[in-house]
């Protein structure tokens, strides 16, 4: 395979470097969803073949032969992905560039959806393989699905290297312990005792094609994550796109091998679908029982499974990013927190997936229909993409990488097909809905964007901004030290100032307190006209907008003057009228509204009496 | 009795008047909790002698005529309240001004106390009348409460006189059909047939003094509300005073009868106390009968107390007020909004009331003995003050006066000790453990604002204010025509202006985002100083605020330019940088912080391409 130069200029590297990832971290962090497919992906092939009783557990080794070469191609065609494109976004980054905006954000979209449902099966899963070795969680599947959410999302706040070096322990043990339990299956050659009876099943199918294509269908949901390293190569080290294209390499070599040697035990021990039980730990019990190496297999299925989770958070906030900056989504996803961690992205994923798993009460098999079909949208549409990459950049051996991304285009739109007819029924439907859904809110967002940026002249040179008479107007409640504050302010900042004082009621004791505010005002001769203002209704701020709007000067500034309270529970003790004038004025006229605190401190006290 | 002659002066004319009360109105409006006690508070009485079996009973008549001469004693004691406090707050303003500051303030605690268990007692109550009616109903007793509850904040919201006028139809209803069943009753002597099984009762006490006491206490609720007149003297129309003590003199007279028919009618009718039904609809059954005529009776009962309910409505955001004005609650409290309705005063009793109903499970009996506690507390503090008062003013006929308020002291204290004593275990702890709790928390509002006038010099004349230099900061994001607008009004606000470009991350698509800003604005030539600050943690506020206090000026303005979208969705597409900015400059900074909001409007689309 051929490796194309990258043109990525080097990270910079004041210490920031070493918050990304290596090879084996990226395997890590980025391939876990992959790897941790394992834990589901077999077990939906087995469930749709033994639709066909035994002899449809005979089918188990082929079926998933035909699903690990169409992971040899799609690997290989990634590969070309990141070479081509090692700033990231995958199939986003390149149906866009290659293939026009619109396909570009189809492509997106169906990342969107498989990134969530991703986080909601991985959590699923991990709390099944938990439920499978101590059945009496059973009842509290929902709760350890929401539980285990809220770590991973706690764990990704820390930054997305949290991550990969964290979760690299439990990806080697997990692959260790399935490369054990393989071999020694394999060896031995049947169970070490007769596993547990298979649930009760009707057989409804036939061996034959259609149970073949169901059965891959099924399967597919194994490849999915295999797209994550090329999405967020730039989490990588220098040189990023040499690092993310091996990573890509082991995760398909270990992918495959483990899900050929699983496929392999399964027909050995004649292994089927068992109410309450996972179908890695009925060949885990097969080949090395029931002993404390049977709950190392399920607790590492569990951490790996919860961890996988991870992949989704490395990926989508950086997706989401692109889309961000690109303008299709709100430029909040777009702004990186502390530590790299894009925020937003973050919290709007954890509240989707959080959502998928209450509707589905936290149930593999509810979401596992749902998963493929996105995926396999977007793995298209890259290889497509990809191929118009090599028609217009017809240099190397773009010939044999033309091949390349063709076989991955043809495989995975056929495979794309398959699984939403498949699995309409079941759940597909609600992804073909949504994805364009997805793309019409892009859209949406993008023409607001553009519409905005043309008001504010993004791309022009706005004129020179030049001075003009401005007057202050300060709303004053009553003669004290805050009022000579902000009028002191007032008189340093516009050419004019007047005072606004509001008149409400006409209670007796409210016309002796405007009287008495008067009297005061005289009193104090502040050098600042006054005037009164009337409100009907006793609302403080359509009276001062009134007033605003009247005024001729082209800058017109209202000044609020706010007492700032030393202690928290003190704020109960101020009307906030500040605030609700503040944001009236702000609404309902084009004046500058400005807020001045005035703090009250303890120390100051002892000087009055 | 003397009626003093009042010095209020005359309210304003100006339209104010009509939203106020006559007598009648002021009876309805203000009288109804007192009037609706004839609800639960005959059945109260015959609850504790029942203890006594039929032998008890015989002593309804007896301890209802020594409540009744306590209700006189009390309805002569408040005309002299209200002649010589036309303003209105009652024992707070009483005791406040005879007796101190905190003793005011313990009365106010008290009367706070009752107007909430006054909104929870007679919606209870009413809802009781409600099932005894309709049994099926009973199952949903506390969500009946809420829903009514509902309805009478909803109808106070729309001022105090649509109450009254609108709850004066119920009341006649109620207090004419009380005397129907009355008279009927009375005059015939015997139930018309034989009333339903009283509830299996075992006799725990023997008639004598104690019994009585209890009997006392327990009655001790028919007089509740009577205050409420005094309380909302401001309320009624020109003159007041007069007004009001006539309606307080017409609420005694009505409800004193009335204790008494249905007094007489308990005794006449054996009347017991029975699951399920109140002792009033019992009363009626014997009297009317269970046709048309009962169902009016129990109508009338249920939407006399719920608007009973209202007393509390025109009482307590009026003595929230008068604590507000006073320093001893947050100034909200006294703010009134449209049609003189004190909206927060509102909202707490409501909120209140509320939590009593959920926690008693809308049960009377659980909520009745925590009620007159503190209503006696308040009227032996009021009637205590009224003797210090006529002791200071020896005008008048004041000896007489003396005699009364002395009389009205004398028995109130009395029966606050008698209630306390009886009523501990049942729920009057937690009166006696509210009441000191409120008037801490008074005395530590008092102090803070004290604090705080003093540090605003609220009674000193401040001195003048006076212009300074000023320097505007302005933060710029990019170059656009919102940053053009923002530094030309920063031109007209301040001596000198600075333009502040927060500088965040160090990845390469931010260091050139960098770069290109700085070629941007040199092109630009904004004739503005430019800096460039740099950030850590990625976050806007923090650099900015440093950077606001290393300067120099007296009077530092910091100018946030702010897009506002023409339609609402659109506010997602903006990253609320500004509002951050402006809170944590505001928040860390003496700085003023000024906000502009950028109009965009969809007329000025067309003309941009």
């Amino acid at each position: 395979m051929v490796i194309t130069k990258t043109a990525t200029p080097p990270a910079a590297a004041r210490g920031e470097d070493r918050h990304r990832l290596g090879v084996l971290t990226g395997v890590a962090a980025l391939g876990l969803d992959a790897l941790a497919s394992c834990a589901y992906g077999p077990e939906a092939i087995v469930l749709a073949l033994a639709a066909a009783g035994v002899a449809g557990i005979q089918l188990t080794v082929p079926v998933t032969l035909l699903i690990v070469a169409l992971l040899a191609v799609l690997v290989a065609s990634y590969r070309q992905v990141i070479a081509a494109y090692p700033d990231g976004g995958g199939a986003y980054a390149v149906a866009r560039r290659n293939l026009g905006p619109t396909a570009g954000l189809v492509a997106a979209a169906s990342l969107v959806v498989d990134y969530v449902l991703n986080v909601a099966v991985s959590v699923a899963a991990g709390v099944a393989a938990l439920t499978s070795a101590f059945p009496v969680l059973l009842p509290w599947t929902l709760e350890l699905c929401l539980a285990a959410l809220l770590v991973v999302v706690g764990v990704n706040l820390r930054g997305v290297l949290a991550g990969g070096r964290l979760f690299a322990v439990p990806a080697a043990i997990f692959v260790g312990a399935l490369a054990v339990l393989i071999v020694v299956g394999v060896v031995r050659g049947h169970p070490l005792h007769p596993l547990p009876a298979p649930s009760p099943m009707g057989i409804t199918a036939s061996v034959g094609v259609l149970l073949v294509l169901a059965a891959f269908a099924n399967g597919c949901a194994a490849l999915t994550g295999i797209e994550a390293i090329a999405n967020a190569t730039p989490s990588f080290r220098v040189d990023r796109a040499r690092r993310a294209r091996q990573a890509e390499l082991g995760l398909g070599i270990t992918l495959g091998t483990l899900l050929i040697g699983l496929a392999v035990l399964v027909e050995l021990f004649g292994a089927r679908p068992t109410d309450g039980r996972t179908l890695l730990s009925l060949l885990a019990e097969g080949s090395i029982g029931t002993g404390p190496g049977y709950l190392v297999v399920q607790f590492a299925t569990v951490v790996l499974l919860l961890v996988a989770a991870n992949t989704s958070y490395g990926g989508l906030p950086v997706l989401l990013a692109k889309l961000a900056n690109d303008g299709a989504l709100p430029h909040v996803f777009g702004l990186r927190a502390d530590r790299q961690v894009y925020r937003a992205g973050l919290v709007v994923l954890s509240v989707l997936a959080g959502g998928l798993l209450v509707f589905s009460g936290g149930q593999v098999n509810v979401l596992v229909p749902l998963f493929a079909v996105g995926v396999f949208i977007g793995f298209a549409l890259c290889q497509l993409g990809m191929l118009r990459h090599w028609l217009r950049h017809r240099e190397g051996r773009w010939q044999t990488r033309l091949g390349i991304n063709g076989l991955g285009c043809v495989a995975s739109t056929v495979a794309a097909l398959v699984i939403t007819v498949e699995k309409f029924t079941e759940g597909a439907w609600l992804v073909v809905l949504v994805v364009p859904l997805l793309v019409a809110l892009f859209i949406t967002v993008q023409r607001a964007y553009r519409r905005i940026g043309g008001e504010l002249g993004v791309d022009q040179q706005p004129a020179c901004p030049r001075s003009a008479t401005s007057v202050v107007v300060v709303p004053v409640v009553a003669i004290t030290r805050l009022a000579e504050k902000t009028l002191s302010a007032a008189l340093s900042m516009g050419d004019r100032v007047v005072a606004a004082h509001v008149v409400f009621g006409t209670e007796p004791d409210e016309l002796a307190a405007t009287r008495e505010f008067q009297r005061r005002w005289e009193g104090w001769q502040p050098n600042v006209p006054l005037v009164l203002l009337d409100s009907t209704h006793r609302l403080l701020g359509p009276p001062i907008a009134r007033y605003v709007r009247s005024l001729e000067e082209p800058h017109v500034v209202v000044l609020i003057g706010e007492v700032r309270p030393e202690r928290w529970w003190e704020r109960v003790l101020f009307n906030r009228r500040g605030s609700v004038v503040a944001r009236y004025v702000g609404r309902h006229t084009d004046a500058v509204v400005c807020r001045l605190r005035f703090p009250l401190r303890r120390a100051t006290v002892s000087r009055t009496p």
